[in-house]
């Protein structure tokens, strides 16, 4: 799973999900207020360099950070709004800071993955090394330009990150322990993302281990982050913390096997994302981890991380996935991690918009 | 030049250069003052993951942050204490911050150059690489792991670094203008170093925007940094700030031209850099934009970014570098701007501190 495939997912998600009201609430007051952070931290940026080198990578991260849903700043607005939580103008740079975490992580993983294409569009590395080619300059040279003007627009949207965060307004103690939990998210991706090359390049993988990278590469700064920001800053009683903190972990890991699953069986113009891809990259994903542990594995191991899968292929893998049971076992684990994080936070006040967050995550595409 | 050469080159220095007493007394304070802070920076980290991936991360970055004569947080102490600053505990973390961003620039550095090697041992990539290597895995996907694993460390230094000035212990206002410094200075970095790569991909460049490139890229960072947080911490005088930034300035350049002058000619021994990788990887440097505006150039373009220099090449496009009078203008450019800058704060207390600085950095390597 790819860290940018939750907000490639969740842009098709119809805002507010089942529930109208709850979420998008949240949405909306997030949205308006992360964008008008974004704008002042670009607006603050541009002053640094007049160069022509400077005004390119500024403007990728510009156009990298903007599109999205803006979800791991929803989530964290509505469950700062639901806490109680009141200060406006610190919650903005807090959803700011969340939104160029994922902007650069985004970024570096595309440089990781080799990817070039983002929803159709050129990536950061694809736009530059477009720029190259169209130069004269021959295929390779011009992906290692597009390549280190990725790695250059992440470090300085992963810095930015940092830098908003620590200047977001908030009393210094609780700037220090937001700070800390910003860093263990990054800690943890950074060794979820190392461990998924890993596993790739050995095309190995128990269902444990799987998703416990997921869980650390993308789970833990999409979802444990943002709602342990808001009860940080919400100033929550321990106990509420600790509770949203498990709640957050079962929804990170529902959300990463649904999109295992959507990345396998969902729609492509739902999704936005070709079957295929997951295949030809080799992701060890929940489903063949399950896979591995069947029959039906001799036949669907050639095909993943050759490259060079095609639509029969893929229909072939489909067919194999749901005949040794794979699609079912992952099918029914996310409902199960759905119920066991729904019934984590029952007894909250804010269990209504938590469930919405639930629904909003957890629902297949097909149905939606 | 490589942000990675300063170090490099530094660490070849006598401590205290010429006239010991002065910069020693810096360098002393700083450098055990910084390793204590990077120690404990290190040992936070470390709660951060207990798994495999994470330990390999966080113990390169403990390496790639080790061995380095902490130049940069020796200017930056040294410079403080003259100006009258007396906040230790501050400062090293100060002096930490300036370390762990050289090192994720270094790191990052590697990645975009393609080097494996640093000082005669594997770097980030390297060790990686070579583990994967050991485990069966073909060079292209060792390679890729290594990158992963460089690119993946470099960000955690580069959101230490932040982190680390953002919690250094200053007054509120402080810490933010010194963030915006460090801001500046890493976009700046981050320009200059996408400039370098298309200067290289061109075969291109006039000798002032060679300069302009390499004083972003290296300069700002290493030189206008420390002594702007240096000034900025101790609360200096807006006239001793702006003179120190001018005279940093003029030091930056004073030490690229005096690397672009030992990478080419300077005792492989001494340098530590074979005098054929700034010829192979193409660099355009101070001496090669010279050399551009004369008759040599046809003779030494073709060898420039070859890839292929061999011993006999260095000897030529040295012997053609001085015949062509590249050699003398850029050693009278590098002892001309020398003077400007020990003239620049002639007038400063601190004066007989910087003049030494001049001499550490400016002194040609085959005199030391």
């Amino acid at each position: 799973m790819s860290a940018a495939t939750f907000r490639r997912e969740l842009d098709s998600v119809p805002a507010g999900g089942g529930e109208p009201g709850l979420v998008v609430a949240g949405e909306e007051a997030g949205a308006g207020a992360t964008d008008a952070a974004l704008d002042r931290f670009l607006a603050a940026g541009a002053r640094h360099g007049r160069s022509l080198e400077h005004r390119q990578l500024w403007s990728a991260l510009g156009e990298a950070s903007e599109g999205g849903k803006r979800l791991r700043p929803a989530l964290f607005h509505s469950v700062y709004l639901a806490l109680g939580g009141r200060d406006a103008d610190v919650a903005a740079e807090v959803g700011a800071a969340l939104e160029l975490l994922h902007t650069a992580l985004v970024i570096h993983d595309d440089v990781i993955d080799g990817d070039t294409v983002r929803r159709g569009q050129p990536n950061v590395v694809g736009s530059f090394a477009d720029a190259a080619l169209a130069g004269g300059h021959d295929a390779e040279r011009a992906t290692h330009y597009g390549q280190t003007a990725a790695i250059l627009t992440g470090d300085l949207a992963l810095a930015g990150a940092v830098r908003t965060l620590a200047l977001c307004g908030a009393e210094p103690a609780t700037v220090a322990r937001m700070l800390d939990l910003l860093d263990r998210a990054l800690h943890l991706s950074a060794a979820g993302e190392l461990t998924d090359v890993r596993l790739s390049l050995e095309g190995d993988g128990e269902e444990r281990e799987v998703i416990a990278m997921e869980h650390q590469k993308t789970a833990v700064y999409s979802f444990e982050l943002p709602l342990q920001l808001a009860a940080t800053l919400a100033d929550a009683e321990a106990p509420v913390t600790e509770d949203l903190t498990r709640f957050a972990q079962l929804l990170g890991v529902v959300y990463q096997v649904r999109d295992d699953l959507d990345g396998m069986f969902g729609d492509e113009a739902v999704t936005g994302k070709s079957s295929a891809s997951d295949l030809r990259e080799g992701k060890m994903t929940a489903l063949m981890a399950h896979a591995r542990t069947t029959d039906a594995w001799p036949r669907i191991r050639p095909l993943l991380g050759a490259g060079t899968a095609d639509d029969d292929d893929v229909a072939l893998v489909r067919a194999l996935l749901e005949e040794c049971g794979a699609r079912d076992h992952v099918e029914a684990l996310a409902d199960d991690l759905s119920r066991q994080a729904m019934a984590s936070v029952a007894h909250l006040p804010q269990a209504p918009l938590l469930h919405e967050w639930v629904r909003t995550v957890g629902e297949r595409v097909g149905a939606r």
